[in-house]
């Protein structure tokens, strides 16, 4: 049995914005030398999520376009008192920053139309840190 | 240390179903010998996603009207230009496509009013797929 | 490799409530002995949820007032014929009973601006039952 750790960092450019971290994570796995187990990615960050979907330009824009909608800045909301993002926080708590996903004979299992994103919800920042955690046997 | 690794897999009847997949995954974790541990569960598609709850009539009946209001198809999503499913993709992408739960002396860890139902979202399908991954002690 | 559970119960005070459960969980993973590996959380029960973002007192009221709005009480939900609750099944499922994180060099795994509730969807309660699950290499 195996634990191996990896970091991802990125910058991002826009307030709201999906970066595709699948290759990252893959490369991950493909270095960490386990066999079969699991991969968690989590964000360490409470204005990001993680989000797994298809990579298609007019869906990313659909997404963003639906986070917008449902989770609008600038509503009166308490936190905005003390950091102006409470649109992003709330986001980030109801998506959620962590997904697990299998490792079988040393591959993530994806489907087809299954890419990962990383979430950024109060961009730009620099330095965005996500972590790739995989487990199993060698 | 043991991985187990099987998938179930279904046919869906209608354009949003919810199919309760708890049997199978109990028989996945009897079957497969791992005495403590986790069991990662994960849907292949884009347009699906699993969910926890009760399974009552009327609450299936009351979530699947909640996604389809909370993702309504048809407005002018620019993923529809492509293929006419985003609705389909934002639900499965904003609600999730993975659920790992504990394994303990033997057995799937639910309360008493759980159960795992995979949500379609562009049906009627054949042969989703959705993998069952055990890991643990043996 | 190892596998250690523990259980937090609480009880609950509102029909909505955010308890924070980070320090309960940091404490059975500094007692369960477990090196490097992955924290398990999972909520038994199917009116509540849990949550990962920042601990201060505005946000928090703005999450619970989000699901609140989100999820509204006695619109002619069909489960509220069976047991009033269904605004907090609804809440539940979407936002889910399960957490997973990391845990590295015998600490878990959390941003600066992490913490780790219970959401109680249909308080008060007594009781509330949350499964904690660490498992990896000592």
């Amino acid at each position: 049995m195996g634990v191996v750790f990896s970091e991802i960092r990125l910058d991002t450019g826009k307030r709201k914005e999906l970066v595709d971290i699948t290759e990252q994570v893959v490369s991950a796995i493909s270095k960490g030398g386990i066999r079969n187990g699991i991969c968690l990615i989590h964000s360490l960050h409470s204005t990001s999520a993680l989000i797994i979907n298809e990579n298609e330009d007019g869906l990313r824009m659909d997404m963003l376009k639906k986070v917008s909608e449902e989770y609008p800045p600038g509503i009166g909301w308490l936190h905005d008192r003390i950091d102006d993002n409470a649109d992003g926080h709330l986001a980030g708590a109801f998506i959620g920053p962590s997904i697990t996903l299998p490792v079988k004979e040393g591959l993530l299992v994806l489907g087809t139309w299954q890419s990962i994103f990383f979430l950024e919800l109060d961009g730009p920042r620099k330095g965005r840190r996500i972590l790739v955690e995989i487990m199993g046997e060698r």
